[in-house]
Formats: C-alpha cells, sequence, structure tokens
C-alpha cells in the first residue's frame, strides 16, 4: 500500500468537516506536506469521483457525496487501484506435469484461497465511511478538534 | 505481495504430497523456473521455520510439520514479511493544529480501521492450510494429480 493512502484518507477526513471547499494549498499546509505532493492524491480522489473541486470566491475541494457514503475501500481504490495485490501467474500451467489449459477454467485453490483472504480485508475497509473516522477522531480528541479545524479553515 | 509467495506455496503444496525430500533442482523444474530464483524463496520458507533441507541418498526439502499445521498466513509472512502494508506516518501530529504527542498513546482511527482489515486478511490466510490447498487440487485435478507427482519425484 502505498503512503499516499494515508494522505487522502486524512484529506477525505477533513472535507467532511470543512463548512466551505478547501484549497489544495489550505489542505497541504494543515498536513504539513508539499502541495505539489498532495496534488497528485487529490487528482487521484477527484478521478474516482470522491471529490470535486470548485472555482470562484471560494475556490478548493469537496467532497462529491455525504461522508458516510464515501468508504476506505473507495479511498484505498482510488489511490492504489483496484488490482488485487496477489497476481496468480498459472503456475499450475508449467513444468513437466502442467495442468492443461482446458483443465484451467476457474482459478486454482491457491489464488481462490488468496482472493478469499483480499475480500476478508476489502469488506471491513468498505464497513469504515469517513463519517464514522470522523467520529472516531471526535472520540479520541473531543469534540473542540473540529471547531478548532473550522476555524483554522475559516476565511480572513 | 511479491510473485515469490505463489511460488513459495506451491512448493509447500508439492512438498506436503512428496513421500521423500525433494531437491531445489527437481522443485525448479517441476515449475517451471530457475532454480536460482527459487532457492531464494526455499531459503526463506527454511528461515520461517517451514521447510528443512536434509542431506545425504536422498537431499532435499521437506515441510517441518504437518501440512495442516502450515498456514498460508505462515507462507506469505516468511516470503514477505510480517510487516503491515498499511504504515501509519501520524500525520495528525503534522501542522499547524498538529494532536500533542501525549494524545497520540494510542493508534488514530485510521490507522486502526487500515489494522482491522489487515487483521480481517490474515485471519483468513490463517484459516486455510497446505492441507487444505492440496485437498483443494485433488477436487479440481482428481485423486491421480498427485500420484502422478509422486511417480515424476520418485528416483530412477
Amino acid at each position: 500500500m502505498t503512503e499516499g493512502v494515508e494522505w487522502a484518507v486524512h484529506c477525505c477526513v477533513v472535507l467532511s468537516q470543512a463548512v466551505e471547499p478547501v484549497s489544495a494549498a489550505q489542505l497541504a499546509e494543515l498536513h504539513g506536506v508539499s502541495k505539489t505532493y498532495l496534488a497528485k492524491h487529490l487528482q487521484q480522489l477527484s478521478r474516482a469521483g470522491l471529490v470535486r473541486s470548485t472555482r470562484g470566491r471560494v475556490g478548493g475541494y469537496e467532497l462529491t457525496r455525504a461522508a458516510a457514503k464515501v468508504s476506505l475501500l473507495d479511498i484505498v481504490e482510488a489511490v492504489d487501484g483496484p488490482e488485487p495485490a496477489f497476481r496468480c501467474t498459472e503456475i499450475r500451467q508449467r513444468g513437466p506435469l502442467a495442468t492443461p489449459p482446458e483443465k484451467c477454467l476457474k482459478p486454482c485453490g491457491v489464488a481462490r484461497a488468496m482472493g478469499a483472504a483480499e475480500q476478508a480485508w476489502r469488506r471491513s475497509l468498505a464497513s469504515v465511511s469517513v463519517d464514522d473516522l470522523a467520529g472516531s477522531v471526535v472520540r479520541d480528541n473531543g469534540a473542540g478538534t473540529f471547531d478548532a479545524l473550522r476555524g483554522w479553515l475559516a476565511p480572513g
């Protein structure tokens, strides 16, 4: 998993609590990271349809839907892609005892077991929303945490 | 996940069905891969205590314990290491609204949710043994599959 996932998740949590769109510069400053670095991950979130950028007086990023409808899996897949971590190279079809192709129409037991484990991982990520994560920040650090954030984000 | 995992799992399934230790050269030929390449992964399995190499008339590799006691997780960790895929870099401690260190004694909500998903993945991998995988080969390809393997492995 790439480091960008962590940045992207934190950005989504911030956006879920902001009253107005948040600029890339503000997201970068807030997280102590360069704007150039963050821009790539904001683009990935945008391409996946999780955030959109708005122009005008208050230009910046906002979530495209309710935070309860954006899952951790949505963000992980936006940044790292939907490809499975385990790629079966059909080892069973190699060597002197190769299984003939016509007997390899379904994935082998190894690929099935690896796939089941990844499904369990995906299901777990899909069960947690950005709204849940924001709730855990409040439980950990108190209700004032996001008030401070909104104060910092407020123009002027 | 590295490609070596797939090779290592297939080797363990073969070893679970062999009557005598299997040489690295045989394992390489059987899987249509170079001995040099496979040697690295056999060493990883050996270092993790899953296989041992024997010398003497029939030198080669064998499992150190019953195939039902070697899980897919054991093999994945032997090859790819036990480190989690998600590494939290404590983003919450950065920037102008940084959470003070004394409030960061437990992992943040993001890290907890990522950790829970990886636990689900590990639990699933831990629930499948090399013996289960050998059983799935028999179910897929018939009971004769491993007889052919034992015939091929037999010396002479």
